[in-house]
C-alpha cells in the first residue's frame, strides 16, 4: 500500500503554501521499505514543462516511508508527484482527479498522472490590524438609503429613470436590440450610508465596502466617466470627506470599487457623447487619453470589456493610465486613500497585469494600513487568464480575493449538490493553495451584485439562511455580508439582485441571527481571528476545529440535511487535522445528535 | 351645358345642412330649358337603398335653370343627384368622385353616380357663449407642470418610473413582446396647472381641455380605475376643487376627458389585479359591474378597446353603465359638473352609440352651459361605425368634434401635398356637410397628444408654423392649442409628441407670434365668431372671407409656398362665395403679392 496525504504535516511539511526559500519535506508511506528500489519526488516548475526542475530520490525513513526535500527558489507554482519504481514496473503517485489536494492515488500511466499543487510565495505581506478582525458590509451605493430629508434624488441624470417607490423591482430599460437605453436609480446616496451607520454598527459591521462612487452614466458605476469625481447622484465631495470623517469616527473602515480595467463610453478619457468638453480618445488621436484604448479601426471600432461598447477597454500596458491610476499622491488611487479610504476591492482583477496590480499595492503602501482586495470568482492561486499564469496573491500584491468558491461550497452543501466529505475536500485544498494569510483573511461572502441573493439560492428557505450564516461567520476569512442579506431580502440574478434596502419592511429574525453571530465571533478571538481552521466531514454532516496557536480550539458542528443525524466518526477523513487533535475531537463529537440543519458549536 | 353648385345659395337654398322640415330649393342650370324635356331631382334617405324617398320634377325657371323642391321631414342624411332626360339619352349630374360639394359633374350610367350629400338635423343646439368665444388649451396633465415647490412627485405609483430630468424625452418601457412593463411619469399636477393660469392667461387662453384625472395606472389615464377619485399624482379632490375655483375666478372654464368606453384591468370596476378591495368584474360574477363586460372565456378571455387587455371594453348597451356615467347628479358626469366642470371631450365618441351619447349631453342639460365634444377624427357628418350612421351631431348630442380633419388641410397646404384649392373644396364641403354651428364651433387644432407635433409634421420650419397659426386663429372654429405648441415644442407621434412642457427653454419668438395672434381673434369679432366663412383659392394662393351677418367681413389671404406670389383671380371657383361678395372681394385682392409663406389681412 502506498499514500501520501498533501494535507497532513506528517506527510509534507509545512502545510500548504510556503515562502520561497522554504525547504519542504515530503514524506511517501509504504507497506514496507525494502519492497520498491527506488522511489523519488517529481518536481515541475510551472510553465516549465520540458523537463522537471527536481527529481529528488527519497530515502527510506523508518519502515513504512521514504523521506526528502524540496527548495523552492522562486515564487510561483510548482506540481509535484512521486514515482515509485520496482523491478516488474513504474507507479506514480499524484493527486486524485481535479486537482484536489490530500489523499491521492497510483497512475500506471505517466502520461496520466494528475500532479499535487504547490504554491510558492515572493513574500509574506502584513495584513491591517482593522481588516484581520473586520466585518464587511457590501453596499450597492444606489440601492442602501436615499438620505435627504424629503427624499429627493441629488442630480438625476439626462435620460434617466427613478423608481416610483422603494419597494419597485429593479428593471433595465432596455430597447429591441437589448441595449440599456435609459438607466434606472433609486437614488440612494452618501449621505444614506452616513445616517445609516448607527444602523450597521448595531449590527456589528466594522467595514465598508462600497460599489463604485465615482462620476458615471450608469447605476452601478462600474463604467467610469471620471475617476476623480463623486458622481453627483451620490452627493459632492464635501458630502464623501464628511462621509468618510463619520465612518473613521465610528471607528469603522471603508473600501472602494477600482474599476481599471474598462471605463464608460462616457466618460472624460473616451468621450464618445462629447459630454466631456476636452477632447476624449474618440474626439481626437491627439487626445491624451488616445493611447489608453485599442482601436480597431479609429474611431468607430474599438476593444471593450466583453464586446460591450459602452465599456471601452484600457489597453492592459499603457503606462500612462497604470500611472495615471496608481502613480503617487496624485493618482487616482493615490488621491482617495490620502483622503482617507482604507482600500480598494479591484474589478475584474483577472483582466489587469500582474505588474498593474503590484504597482497599485505599491502606491497603497505609501499610505498606513491599506487593503487590496481583487474580483476573482475561481481559486485565485492558480488562476489563469489571457494564457498567463496570475501571480496576484503570491506576496506584494492582493491581499485576498473575493471568496466566491466559498459560497459556492456552502450553497452546494447545503442545497445537497455536494456532501459534507466534498466539501471538506475542497475547502482543505484552497486552504492548502492559498498562502496563509489570504486563506485566513480572505474577503468572503454568501452572495454579492454579481449572484443571487443568498436566501433565494437556498430556496427562501430560512432554516437554511441560518445555517449559512452560522457556518459563515465561523469560517476562517473576513466576512463581506451584501446589504440587505441580514433582514432577508430576496432576489434573483441581476438586477433582481439590487433591490432597494427593505426599510421598515425587514425580517428581524434573521436580523437578529445575524447580529448575534457576529456577536459571537467579535467576541471569541479564536472565531474572530485563529490561526488554523480543519474542516472533516462524515456522511450528512459537516465538522470543523478553529484553533489558535495555544492549542484553544472550538469544535463546529453543522448538520446540512432536513433530518436529524447522530455523529458518527469512524469514516471520517482523519489526516485532515492531526492525530493528536483529532483523537480530542472525536471523542468530544462522537454519538452527538444534530437536528436538521442545526448547528452546535462545542 | 349643365351645372349645379351646392355651394352656391342661387342652386341650392339655403345652403348646407337644415333643420328636418325646412323646404330646400335645388336649381340646375342648363343651357336652354327647351332642350331637356324632363329634368327630376331624385333624392334618397340614408340607408334606404331600394327607392328614392322623393323624385321631384323640376320645372323650368327661366331660360337657362331648372327648379324644384323638397322638404327632408326626418333628422339624418340624404343624398341627391338629378336626372336630366332627353330624347337621345338620359344623363346624371351628381357630385364629383370623393363627394365633394361644389361644382358636380355629369354621368351617362346611372350606376356610376356620386350622390351629393344632405345633412338633415333633429335639432339646432345652443352653443353656450363662454364656448363660442374661447381660446383652448390642451394639456396632457403629466407633462405641463409640477406645482410642488420642490419638484416632488405626488404619490407616485408602484412599479413605476419617474424621469430623471423634465428634459428627458418620453420612452415606453416594454418588455420583449413589446407589453408596457412601468409607466413613465414627470408628475405634471393640478396644483402645477393652477400656477400657470397667470401664464396661459396672459397668452389669451380662456379655457382648459385637461387630458384624464381620474385615478389610473398610466400617465395618459385612459385606462380609467375609478371614475370619483382624482388621481394621487395629480392630488387630492381638494386640490381638484381649488384648481376648479381658480380657473372660474379666473374668468376661465375648463373640460374633462370623459373615457366611456373602456376602463383599465386595473380598475374598481375589472379589477384583474385585485388592486381594489371590492369585487370586480374579473374576479366574480356576482359583481355589480360584471354585465358592463363581455367575456367570451370567464375570466381570461374578454373584449377590449382593439384588443389591448389592458382596456376592457365596455358593454355598449349596458344600462347599467349608462346610468353610472350618465344618470343624474350621482353619475360619473354628473358629480363632476355639479362640482364646476364646464364640459367633457368624449374620448372615442364612435365607438360609443348615439343612445349613449344623447344620454349624455341631457345629463349635461341639468346644469347650465355645459359643452359636449367628441373625438372623431374623419368628417363627423357621414361618419360610420360598427355598420351604423352615427347621428351625434346632428343637434342633441355632441357639440363639435376634434376638428383633425381641418389639421389634415392645413398641415397638407402647407406641406404642398395639396393645392390651395383642394383645401378650399375640401373646407367648402365640410362647411357645407356640417350643422351650421358645427361648424362655426367645432373644436379646432392642429396638432394633440395623438398627432405629431405641429412645428414637427412642418418639417421644423418657423415661416410655415407661423403661417398655420395664423390660418388657425383666423378660420371658424374654437381653436384649442395643445400645450407647448405655442413655444416651439416638437416631437414625432407618441410618446415624443408627450415631452414636457420646456419651462426656461421655450421659444419666446413664436410664443409672441401665438399671443398676438389670439388678441387680434379676440379682438376682433369678425375673427372670434363671425357667422359666416368662405373660402376660395388661385393656383398657389388661399383666400378666405369672414363675414357676419351685417355684411362687414375680413379678407384674408396666405401664400403656403416657399416663393411670392401675385394674386391672380381669374381662375377662381367664383361660385364658394355670393357672387355681389365675389365682386367686392376680387377687385380688392388682384394683383396683391404675397411673400413666401405671407399672411395678410384686408
Amino acid at each position: 500500500m502506498i499514500s501520501y496525504n498533501s494535507f497532513a504535516t506528517t506527510d509534507k511539511l509545512p502545510f500548504g503554501a510556503v515562502l520561497h526559500g522554504t525547504t519542504i519535506t515530503f514524506t511517501l508511506n509504504v507497506a514496507d521499505v525494502s519492497v520498491p528500489p527506488k522511489v523519488q519526488l517529481v518536481v515541475f516548475q510551472d510553465e516549465h514543462w520540458a523537463n522537471p526542475i527536481a527529481q529528488v530520490a527519497l530515502k527510506a525513513n523508518g519502515k513504512t516511508a521514504y523521506t526528502g526535500q524540496f527548495t523552492p527558489q522562486e515564487p510561483g507554482l510548482y506540481y509535484y508527484f512521486f514515482e515509485i519504481q520496482t523491478a516488474e514496473k513504474t507507479q506514480y503517485y499524484g493527486c486524485i482527479n481535479g486537482g484536489f489536494g490530500g489523499v491521492g492515488q497510483l497512475y500506471t500511466d505517466r502520461t496520466n498522472v494528475q500532479m499535487y499543487q504547490l504554491t510558492v510565495m515572493a513574500q509574506i505581506d502584513q495584513i491591517p490590524d482593522w481588516y484581520q478582525d473586520a466585518v464587511f458590509y457590501h453596499i450597492f451605493v444606489d440601492r442602501f438609503n436615499n438620505g435627504n430629508a424629503d427624499g429627493h434624488v441629488n442630480n438625476p441624470k439626462p435620460n434617466s429613470f427613478i423608481y416610483g417607490t422603494h419597494q419597485d423591482l429593479p428593471y433595465y430599460v432596455k430597447n429591441t436590440k437589448g441595449d440599456i437605453v435609459r438607466w434606472d436609480f433609486y437614488g440612494g446616496n452618501l449621505l444614506g450610508i452616513e445616517k445609516k451607520l448607527p444602523y450597521l454598527q448595531n449590527l456589528g459591521i466594522t467595514a465598508l465596502y462600497l460599489s463604485p462612487i465615482f462620476e458615471a452614466r450608469s447605476n452601478h458605476r462600474y463604467d467610469t466617466g471620471d475617476y476623480l469625481k463623486i458622481d453627483g447622484v451620490l452627493g459632492t465631495l464635501a458630502d464623501f470627506e464628511h462621509f468618510l470623517n463619520a465612518v473613521h469616527q465610528a471607528g469603522m473602515h471603508v473600501i472602494l470599487d477600482g474599476v481599471f480595467n474598462h471605463v464608460g463610453a462616457d466618460s472624460r478619457y473616451f468621450n464618445l457623447y462629447q459630454t466631456y468638453e476636452s477632447n476624449g480618445a474618440a474626439n481626437s488621436k491627439q487626445s491624451p487619453f488616445y493611447d489608453w484604448f485599442t482601436f480597431k479601426d479609429y474611431p468607430a471600432d474599438y476593444e471593450s470589456w466583453w464586446g460591450v461598447l459602452d465599456l471601452p477597454a484600457i489597453n492592459k500596458n499603457s503606462s500612462s493610465f497604470h500611472d495615471f491610476i496608481a502613480g503617487g499622491d496624485h493618482s487616482v488611487t493615490g488621491y482617495w486613500t490620502n483622503l482617507g479610504v482604507d482600500g480598494w476591492r479591484l474589478d475584474v482583477a483577472d483582466e489587469l497585469s500582474d505588474q498593474f496590480i503590484y504597482k497599485i499595492r505599491q502606491n497603497l503602501d505609501r499610505y498606513q494600513d491599506k487593503v487590496l482586495i481583487g474580483e476573482v470568482w475561481e481559486d485565485a492561486s492558480h488562476k489563469v487568464s489571457y494564457d498567463h499564469r496570475r501571480h496576484y496573491i503570491e506576496g506584494g500584491g492582493l491581499e485576498a480575493v473575493m471568496n466566491y468558491p466559498l459560497r459556492q461550497l456552502l450553497l452546494d452543501l447545503l442545497n445537497q449538490k455536494i456532501t459534507p466529505k466534498d466539501m471538506a475536500l475542497q475547502f482543505m485544498t484552497l486552504k492548502e493553495n492559498y498562502p496563509a494569510s489570504v486563506f485566513r483573511y480572505n474577503f468572503n461572502n454568501i452572495g454579492s451584485h454579481d449572484t443571487q441573493r443568498v436566501l433565494t439560492a437556498l430556496g427562501e428557505d430560512k432554516a437554511k439562511l441560518h445555517l449559512i450564516f452560522q457556518l459563515f461567520l465561523t469560517l476562517p476569512g473576513v466576512p463581506c455580508i451584501y446589504y440587505g442579506d441580514e433582514v432577508g431580502l430576496t432576489g434573483d440574478v441581476d438586477p433582481d439582485n439590487r433591490r432597494y434596502y427593505p426599510w421598515g419592511h425587514e425580517d428581524l429574525t434573521i436580523k437578529s441571527w445575524v447580529k448575534d453571530l457576529i456577536e459571537l465571533r467579535q467576541n471569541d478571538a479564536l472565531f474572530k481571528n485563529a490561526a488554523d481552521c480543519f474542516v472533516f466531514a462524515g456522511v450528512d454532516w459537516l465538522g470543523y476545529v478553529r484553533q489558535d496557536k495555544s492549542g484553544a480550539y472550538h469544535i463546529c458542528l453543522a448538520n446540512p440535511t432536513d433530518h436529524s443525524e447522530i455523529v458518527k466518526v469512524d469514516d471520517v477523513a482523519t489526516a485532515a487535522l492531526p492525530a493528536e487533535l483529532w483523537q480530542k475531537v472525536r471523542s468530544t463529537i462522537a454519538g452527538v445528535t444534530l437536528g436538521a440543519y442545526e448547528f452546535k458549536i462545542m
